[in-house]
């Protein structure tokens, strides 16, 4: 049940991410739809590839792409109001991202993956979304360029889980895995933390 | 013996138009050669992918790769004639877009995916290959920005082969879906039927 | 034995060219690291996405990817150096690309793929990752433009392992096939061997 709710806010959040990128580039309603609708299943599909999960559940089961497209359909209508509310939108991209991560790592165990592909395809689950937005954009990935932490916290998350599946019961690596990549991605916006670049005098042009 | 000829029409067509972008773009004659196969093929690796057809169909047989490398090798010969004839070339490239997606659907439902995963399935289909194509030259995806309406005539062809399909003969949920997407996106392209955008006082920048 | 060192030079050197753009691009050490990896490891991901592997290896085992990060770091730290030494760098990624493009071919072979589909995909593995590294930094992918032959020779190379598996055993196949293909590549570096553009007074723009 709260698993449900806050894979539901997840796509939710993720799409409406997705919509926001869309209207602001001048896409129509369909392309608005669809990028939202990319940007809040794609990471599931990936790990669904992955893990020979045919057709992925995304995909085969109404619900998840039903919650993105009308996650997208109230982007839209309130896109105005939204553009402002990023102090709301950030932390529950953050439970979003968190969540998926760990429950990215669950499902990849339950499915016959090793430890080390599950925080992979946990980490895939959180990030890959973003990523396809961005690409189909025509945007360097926002997660590869120097910004508050985003990546790094999924993969911990992920890995958090992993050592306490192995360990003990799977409700507790969930319920940890997903407080701590939260937490931590939290923290990185307020805290401003990022990685540094490589050799800075190596870089050329405008990096973007 | 019909669906082999709209398929081979459909690979062409969609091949003749990812060769058109790379002569234009400067590609050499591999990349010419790639960006044809890519479009024409994409669509239907991607439904296999999805499906769990190892390996996907136009990469275990020859005849579609096939297709497509003669198409980019007859594009490439007589460019400079056909970039003229966009008023044949889009009226063919409706058909295979039906094709794809009513015979992308219907290979879904025969696969195991759900009505709601075949609809999707086959919409992809038809349009994956032109996404593929555009990301790979950089562009923003000509689906998702306003334009005369592609997919989704692609998602209501589907849809209706889904429907009829259910309570009927395949051959006419293919024949019916076929007709009508291609008639959608006739009509869409001599009237000039678009979609709009959100609120234009959100985009910003050049939008392409 | 010899098999493991080409597949962890041919990754390490993979992983350093994406590991290089990144760091040319101002990606922080998260970015440089993953777009190491992903160009390390993604035409093999994409081999096994394709002949249905799964977990796909380099996400199920650690050996590849553990490679791929070492490789970035060393990247990153001896970059200032790195970047003057492509005269050792290109012929290394000479030496990956062939033995990619062979043992990729084997690999789909014992896979139950077809000759046809071999060929493809050992190709597949051999580009795959340096395609995917253009498309995450918003470049046009290298090998679509005219430039010194790089994908040709790993389809020749492919081709001449289906050849020589089909009448022969599996290690002249490899051997020869990995050789023809890395010394097709060192040549078109060495003689400047390219192929022709389309028809040049269709090219629009600065065709990057």
């Amino acid at each position: 049940m709260l698993q449900t709710v806050l894979n539901d806010l997840g796509i939710a959040v993720f799409a409406s991410s997705g919509a926001m990128v869309a209207i602001r580039k001048g896409f129509d309603l369909f392309g608005i739809a669809a990028l939202g609708v990319l940007t809040g299943v794609s990471g599931g599909v990936i790990r669904d590839v992955f893990l020979g999960v045919h057709p992925p559940t995304s995909i085969q089961h109404w619900p998840n792409i039903t919650v993105a497209v009308a996650a997208t359909a109230v982007a839209t209508l309130t896109a105005k109001h939204l553009i402002r509310f990023n102090h709301i939108v950030l932390p529950l991209d953050a439970v979003g991202m968190g969540f998926f991560a760990t429950s990215g790592a669950a499902f990849a165990v339950d499915h016959g993956a090793s430890w080390f592909a599950a925080v992979l395809i946990g980490m895939t689950t959180a990030i890959g979304g973003g990523i396809i937005r961005d690409v189909l954009v025509r945007e360097i990935p926002m997660l590869m360029r120097p910004a508050d932490l985003y990546a790094v916290p999924a993969l911990i998350g992920a890995t958090a889980y992993a050592v306490i599946d192995y360990f003990g019961p799977q409700w507790i690596g969930l319920a940890v895995g997903t407080v701590l990549a939260t937490t931590l991605r939290l923290a990185a916006l307020v805290f401003g933390w990022r990685l540094p670049t490589g050799p800075p005098d190596l870089i050329v042009g405008e990096g973007s």
